[in-house]
């Protein structure tokens, strides 16, 4: 049998366009205590509800234990599925529990997308830059990337019909109209109804991305995409993770019975059903307390930490280098002048004890090197305004 | 646009090839009150342990609830990992934290090891029958199967060298050694060191799916192929649904570096990570409590509704039908005469209110139909024996 031996495995195709995310490599990086990370996209977690989630733990396992922690239908926990649904009018969408799947977090939505959708060699349309999880999660299924640029109002749509025109294998348009990652850009009203009709021209399903649009620090609330989506084309996922907690791993999917009935399947193939006890947990939570209140907590907080974020940067980054200003979610995006490589910043920076994403990893098809991603959430204010005045002198020494 | 109306959604070819599981659809169907069920695959809720579930969350939440309900790493909790390593003990296998990843049940561990080792046409070798959730996650990549006839002793090996030998394109050999999934048969010790032996000669990693094996109600617990495994080419799947609960969706995977690593990258596509709190109660639980004394619980009482299902087989089915006799796990596997279609048997069955799978979906190429898998553990015992009477009376009306 020696012969064998070393011989090499054949593993599929796939698995050649497929590579750890850079971001959650960084982050192991960026476990030590004394880093200063704007690089997670993490929640705050000293506001997480852990006496809450407590009683409500106690609750389910006492009222109905058998049942939450035995096997249970793929689609997720009836009334869990009502209650989304409900909550769904927040961005002006009408569904029924009959319309959602309950996923592991929007991630699985976004495995589930690129399974339905993507044969080898098709076509993915998407901001530029865009969610590099999604990204990642696409790649699996071996597509071509087609990036649309966006302004501050989100896709230019000029360009996207352009690419609609262009790539009759486009297999559907992905899209995080709110507060983007990584951008923190929202896209108008205008453009979501522009994108949409574009996609009833093209008949190309839109993925739509929603896992911060409730984290809103001002202005008015923007309707999802799919609130406007009369012919069922539009996808919508959302998640638990930004305004419960990620590490019960929750999310949804919204679509028509058609679409929907594939990422049912999907998920019966995949891990045929999310945590029963999880779904029962936030069903509960749900009952017994205000989500809204909770998220409105986030809200104060977060919106502090932003305007402390930007304001700094306003005061220590030296000219030349520019930066979103989001509404709310969770991320902004820093360009740094065209001749500076944010993985060069990020090596300096990494030695002042201070992490952020570097933004090349965003563009599918890597073009540009100048970018940053920023994250506010997770940082208390002392040390965003530390973290942002060690970056501006690096920063200064190198433009 | 309304001319767009209706067009027809381009899904990808892959969606062709999956169906919803016939198991779970019947699942549905059998959870009326007064049928009496041997169709799930479902543990006995009324083991759960719930109590104890309770203390540890309660200590998780109290003492580390802020770690607990955010995001982690991909590879999973490293003390449980750590716990699971020691585990794995028990099939004669010496692995540390660093092989191990965390999958959200095995069904997830399946569908991994059909991401990444097949493409399209590739063949995967497995028993006839084989487990269900697992060929439908497999299908989702399009590959061939190729059956291996079973005898009580588990797959016949020549019969497999055979195939070996005819089909270069084999990624991977599928296995359930352990009280196999339809079948209820386990492996013999020589038949798992030549199905090793095959697997070098033929360089095809192995696929050993073992969420069943401690559950042996008699008799020594046989090694794990992967015991046996020094050239890293088996890849191991164990889960806690069956020995602690399904709930909580969790199981692993343990493999060498280079295989691992592609399981890892899967896991950080598909869905991030398992959830961090459950993660950490099994963790805790396994500090507190002693999971092998709850196991050996299990096994008393799965133990007796086996014998009492097999007894009352041997007393109420007609000459003609015969059945396995399983030293452990969840299933006996029904033959009944040739001429019978056991689709028929379960629509009659179905009218006395006695539910259990039909075998014909249990082979990846359809073409056997008169089998059954019958499940034990689920049903108290005088609904074992009241259902196993009715279904006497149905199938000696039949033959």
């Amino acid at each position: 049998m020696g012969v064998f031996y070393n011989m090499a495995i054949k593993f599929a195709a796939r698995m050649e366009n497929i590579k750890g995310s850079a971001i959650r490599e960084l982050l192991k990086l960026t476990e030590e205590p004394d880093i200063i990370s704007f690089a997670g996209g993490l929640p705050a977690p000293e506001l997480f509800p852990i006496k809450e989630l407590e009683e409500v733990t106690i609750k389910v396992l006492r009222e109905e234990g058998k049942a939450a922690l035995q096997y249970s239908t793929t689609e997720g926990y009836l009334p869990l599925r009502e209650k989304i649904a409900q909550r769904m009018k927040k961005v002006n969408v009408e569904c029924q529990a009959n319309d959602i799947l309950v996923t592991s977090g929007s991630q699985q939505g976004l495995e589930f997308s690129g399974r339905i959708f993507i044969n080898e060699g098709d076509v993915v349309i998407c901001e530029s830059p865009s969610y590099l999880g999604a990204l990642n999660a696409f790649k699996a299924y071996l597509p071509k990337f087609v990036e649309i640029s966006m302004d501050d109002n989100g896709m230019i749509i000029e360009e996207l019909e352009r690419a609609l025109e262009q790539n009759p294998n486009a297999k559907f348009i992905y899209t995080i109209p709110d507060f983007q990652n990584p951008s923190g850009r929202t896209m108008s009203l205008e453009r979501r109804k522009k994108l949409l009709e574009l996609a009833y021209k093209y008949n190309v399903p839109v993925v739509e991305d929603n896992p911060y649009g409730e984290l809103r620090f001002e202005g008015e609330m923007l309707p999802a995409i799919k609130s406007f989506d009369t012919k069922g084309l539009v996808i919508h996922l959302g998640t638990f993770s930004k305004t419960f907690c990620p590490g019960l791993r929750l999310g949804w999917v919204v679509a028509s019975p058609e679409i929907l009935s594939k990422y049912i399947v999907s998920k019966q193939g995949a891990d045929l059903q999310c945590s029963t006890i999880a779904q029962r947990e936030v069903n509960k939570f749900l009952e017994m307390y205000d989500l809204d209140a909770h998220i409105e907590n986030l809200i104060k907080v977060y919106r502090k930490r932003r305007d402390l974020m930007i304001e700094t940067m306003e005061k220590e980054f030296p000219p030349g280098v520019s930066f979103t200003r989001p509404a709310g979610g969770l991320f902004t995006w820093v360009t740094f002048p065209a001749h500076l490589d944010a993985a060069e910043v990020m090596k300096k920076s990494l030695e002042e004890r201070v992490a952020f994403v570097p933004g090349q990893s965003f563009f599918p098809n890597g073009q540009f090197k100048n970018h940053g991603r920023f994250n506010y959430s997770n940082m208390p204010e002392d040390k965003i305004v530390e973290g942002i005045k060690r970056l501006g002198k690096v920063l200064k020494a190198m433009v």
